[in-house]
């Protein structure tokens, strides 16, 4: 199921609107079919490796990180029904879809036709549909705060300087990491001061380039999409992964609105002293209010830097 | 040899004023003798082991962290002309001693005698007389700067309410550090708006509580050593460590006048976002000036708190 969920990434960002679903066949332990949702959201996972898969799905497993589809749309058959008409043994589910179309009806037309399904929900799947069950769940996209800062927490000198803090490994991480969102996010006083491009500058993947979106009251520059508040994302359409990139005051603001999912945290081994701190005011009234809510979910090193992710634990998931 | 290194850290802070040094005696694949600066500093390291190995020394070899000393003290006999006369076959120093009364003596009696001596210098062997050779070296202790930050390297909320950051497992880790320590400092802020105790309060260290230094312009309070400046920290006799715990004035003065050799991090897992930052001014010109100072050398983990520990990298000791 985890490699599955794997395969499930090559479908992000570009399976919008869709969710990236991904699926395995597997024939008495041979994987004999791996598919994932393709640009534009088709063909579905399980439509790409049912064709890969061919004949030899027949009593084989399929293993599918999100509930196959109930729907018939102009734009392909119901995944529930290709896999009852390739004749697999047994289908793994590793989340229930919550869109009414489908929402518990694809596992029902599976079982429906002898076909055994278990659900097998592993944190890996979760993650892989994060965007998704965030927007079902929440009606708003999936946002992770991107933070580069010294080890003393500072995002600037006090002169405002800030090229650079992190080094090139750690930014080409950041640019591959943009390339999986499906739009930025930056503050007025940001994009007054750095006029920040906001695209993938990494070969092959340019054509990635998210989305652009602007915090401010002002107007929209040309190509960028203006929103007003941090709850206006919940306007954001087919936006599944929000990044937000900075500064401060609107890293301060997504927090203090409870906004964000994820913390992606770069820092360097320099110290600044008395400069720009990395997050404004995030309405905190005591510092128990702060533990509990963020967890390490991954390190690494990139270069001299390091790279830690933490999830926001709600209690609501548990 | 990094055997020896970690007997030396048995002798610290105690040995003071000598170094701690570890000596193993090795005969034939197995240790014979093992031994490190009793408190106070004697008896010395090789004099513990070759009491322990007796007989045994003859025919052995000696691993000592320090250059054994060519000088007869009141206190005891060299510990060149001790190991000359337990007949060993060979010994292997991590580091020579600056001390000018054996400074090569130590080694060339020993050599005089027909012993083999190699030096071996280890990472592990230098840290662990980081104390003695910052003296001989600087003519001050050596420096560690202790900082307890949440994720965004805020110290305290903007209340100025510090209590608690980082959790139990962490607080009880800093007092075994002070334990290792000849003396903490605060500056004077901290010192009167904590009031606080810098004892140790761990079962059967307390008595290694370390000698309390404060850096203020104000008169001394009883039991406190005061410092008008960082630069004073020449004049604190016989401290070869010395922990600095804040606060961000402080800290930041420290850096400021490249005082600080050890960077001890303990960083909580929540946000507190406008605060009060872990430094003050440190004097920094431009970002790149920041870049090549500071080597992540330690990380583990210490309850959902992280600790790492970063060493200054000083061109000269290259």
């Amino acid at each position: 199921m985890n490699a599955a969920a794997r395969l499930a990434a090559r479908g992000r960002p570009m399976s919008r609107p869709n969710p990236a679903v991904g699926c395995l066949i597997v024939k008495e332990g041979t994987v004999v079919g791996r598919g994932w949702t393709r640009a534009g959201g088709r063909p579905h996972a399980e439509a790409a490796a049912l064709a890969e898969a061919g004949g030899l799905a027949a009593g084989a497993t399929a293993y599918v990180t999100l509930e196959p589809c109930a729907h018939v749309s102009p734009r392909g058959p119901a995944c529930a029904d290709l896999l009852r008409e390739a004749g697999v043994a047994r289908v793994v589910v590793g989340s229930p879809d919550p869109d009414p179309r489908t929402a518990g009806e694809g596992v029902a037309r599976i079982r429906d036709a002898g076909i055994e399904v278990d659900i097998l929900p592993t944190p890996e799947v979760a993650d892989s549909l994060s965007g998704y069950l965030t927007r079902a769940r929440l009606a708003r996209p999936f946002v992770t705060l991107k933070l580069a800062v010294s080890l003393d927490g500072q995002i600037a000198a006090a002169s405002g300087e800030s090229q650079w803090i992190t080094g090139e490994v750690a930014r080409a991480h950041v640019h591959s990491r943009r390339a999986m969102h499906d739009a930025i996010l930056v503050g007025g006083g940001t994009w007054r001061a750095d006029q920040p491009r906001l695209d993938v500058r990494l070969a092959g993947l340019a054509h990635q380039s998210p989305r652009r979106v602007l915090l401010s009251r002002g107007i929209a520059p040309d190509g960028v999409t203006v929103i007003n508040t941090p709850s206006q994302i919940d306007r954001l359409e087919q936006v599944q992964y929000l990044y937000v990139e900075g500064g401060a005051q609107t890293a301060g603001s997504f927090l203090a609105e409870d906004l964000v999912d994820r913390i992606e945290l770069y820092r360097a081994p320099i110290l600044i002293g008395e400069g720009r701190s990395a997050l404004g005011d995030i309405g905190l009234e005591s510092l128990a209010d702060a533990h509990g809510r963020w967890t390490l979910t991954e390190r690494r090193q990139l270069g001299s830097d390091s790279f830690e992710a933490y999830s926001r634990s709600r209690p609501e998931e548990n």
